[in-house]
């Protein structure tokens, strides 16, 4: 069984930590921690939040300072792609050795694969993977899953499209890899340049059917959920291998309407650029936007559970 | 008869929304929030503010934070001039669809005219309007009506003059359309180069007497405020056009107390150069430090009014 | 007999200003701040910090506002090393009193030797010193001083060797002012080129016994207290002469246990680079990373003193 005891005092560092009774665990308690952002909490009252921003990302840190917020505790922030003490000289390791005095909790987002493993290891105080380079973004899949199981009712039974770029996004390998652990269909929607790794599709295909096709139009009616993402030019040889695929990628109203189900729920984990179009944004299957509000709740119910206070 | 309920939930994007009564009811609520700043208020606890600041502006970023933290809400900041998700090509709009999500209000600064509009379009959350571009900053305008209120117990009645730079400054443009709304003179006190925008005073001679001048002396003893603005180098053509005009607009304190009204009362949006000599500072007439204040009473208001808390 | 009243509403700019009652006083106050650190308090509430770092130094700045909040106070900060209002040609003078009127107190980190002094004459909220250039930087030496009577339960009979480059801290040269008030023997380990410099020598020589030499191993048994500093190559003529001194002033596992007491207290004022090895991070005898800790509760203790709550 799981319980509270299983996350007090824990760092929160990769989804492949977490089975799915623990993701249930998180997710249920993401459920109350949407009522509590309405009502406010007490939960975190004279706790202290470092915000290590090493990499720039706005939108991951108002999020987890809003989380915290909500909670009523407090935050001090780094925003800067390099601290001081960095420029000076100090490892990743003594920077989080000294920040964990000042603070009960650290969350940071940092450019290198290895940083949330080597801080983890050192802080005595939960530590929060906010992103750590190309490898991990697990919060981003926490609040993915939730946005999904909130807007279908449940995440077991669904038909997910992946779409876009699937090679390089973190995004989709973290959600693809999280998905391991429910019974899901997947669709992995992209150009032959820019197909999901082989190597994600490997770990996962004991589990569930992943299916690769390059078609949006023609998978689109089978898809209860589509997770959209930018297909940047840079990732393309020539731009006459990017203009061939470019627009077959673009989610708009008349894609939605004459291909998609009535219900089927549009994700992206933002910002987007015109990988959707602006005339999709007034639909009720539009859940990119209100999607973010999920990473309220479930780095409330991270912190708060991290913290022991839930 | 104008109540709560017409700010409620309300945006604050332009002075232009607000006639004579509405002005007298924030006034009114910033008098009580002067009482709050001092016994502490607790209006705005659970709640966020986002302040977002595109462009720099320290002084209105901390009035701003610190109103918000004396009605004990808090805040989470963005004081880069472009954020991240904005250098991946964000829209305007899109940023706030997402923070929306995370916070309670939003009081932005931004370098572009149209920003304010755009955003208070988009946004479900009350928006406040920290300065776009040239346009409007009419969080400043208040402060400014307020501190003259309080410093002359009144504003009609007042003979007032705008000194310095009256072509580009923004504050000068903004507080005198205001003005409009008050039974005042005023007296726009400028060299040739930087007379007041012809289209403002179009915009206000219906309602208020304006009257240009250029020579400051020989105008001083007129006044019951002085509303000093910078003459920057920058704005004239040539060195000798700008040397001979430079002094012409400089209060000191034999301009003061030689020229001026015993009571007269000093302000500056600052910050200040050399258009006030420091030898004025500890005279009771200069009310520019002081005039900050004013700056957390009308945040303050506009907050509590905008959270529907007061 | 030193009380509260000698406290409230003061500045704290320099650790001249402060005598053996005084920080006997402080510290003792510190303490009681270490249990309140784990319990909570609202000494606080309602209360301002504005947290002005004008030169960066995150460690410093993030010390100061984790203290604020376990005192549930607020922090609005600018780390930026110009501000917008600085840019523009205002004093720091007139930064000052623009920002007493945002908040309760003030903290602030300046490039310049004269800033703290210079701030503090015109503030009207107390003002505390968070380092003002190569003249002082009270804080640390009272978390120090904090640290070292944590370790040793005591400072007065302590032997204390200060090591590495004693010509150019600001950290040491600050304890050594600080350590006249107490009943100790100080070593000075530098080489010839890093020696303490004279007129700090000069100037607590009546109080207390300072031996300078060169060799850190055979200094090492006398030791209660080793204070360690960075020997940063840039500070010598010529590779050579680095070369020739660089391991003598590094401390490692053997150091300590070879040549140390037992129980000898290691401290650093961070960031370090390889003047401490890692190898010593797990020994009894390493407080660097604890010290940290002191600085919370000793700016804890400045904070709700000189705010009058405590």
């Amino acid at each position: 069984m799981v319980s509270k005891a299983d996350f007090k005092g824990k760092h929160f560092i990769s989804m492949s930590d977490y089975g799915r009774p623990q993701l249930d665990y998180i997710l249920n308690v993401a459920d109350e921690m949407a009522k509590l952002e309405k009502q406010g909490s007490q939960l975190a009252r004279g706790k202290v939040l470092a915000s290590l921003f090493m990499e720039p990302s706005t939108r991951t840190r108002l999020s987890f300072e809003s989380a915290m917020f909500r909670l009523s505790g407090s935050v001090t922030t780094v925003a800067d792609p390099m601290t001081s003490s960095i420029k000076k000289g100090e490892t990743l390791e003594d920077t989080i050795r000294t920040v964990m005095n000042y603070v009960d909790i650290i969350a940071m987002r940092h450019p290198d694969n290895d940083s949330a493993t080597r801080a983890a290891k050192v802080s005595t105080v939960p530590f929060i993977n906010g992103g750590s380079g190309t490898w991990e973004h697990p919060t981003q899949t926490l609040l993915d899953l939730h946005c999904m199981r909130t807007a279908k009712g449940r995440i077991d039974g669904l038909t997910i499209g992946m779409v876009g770029d699937l090679k390089n996004g973190r995004t989709v390998h973290s959600l693809l890899k999280a998905l391991r652990n429910y019974d899901v269909k997947v669709y992995c929607v992209a150009p032959d340049a820019l197909k999901m790794k082989p190597e994600v599709i490997e770990e996962v295909k004991d589990r569930i059917e992943v299916t690769e096709v390059s078609d949006l139009p023609r998978t689109m009616p089978e898809l209860d959920v589509v997770y959209m993402t930018r297909v940047q030019r840079e990732r393309f040889a020539t731009q006459e291998e990017y203009d061939k695929v470019k627009d077959s990628y673009i989610m708009d109203r008349k894609m939605v309407q004459k291909h998609g189900k009535k219900d089927v729920a549009i994700m992206h984990p933002l910002p987007r650029v015109n990988e959707i179009n602006t005339d999709v944004d007034d639909l009720p299957n539009a859940w990119y936007f209100r999607q973010m509000k999920h990473g309220i709740y479930t780095r409330m119910a991270i912190i708060a559970l991290a913290l022991g206070v839930y």
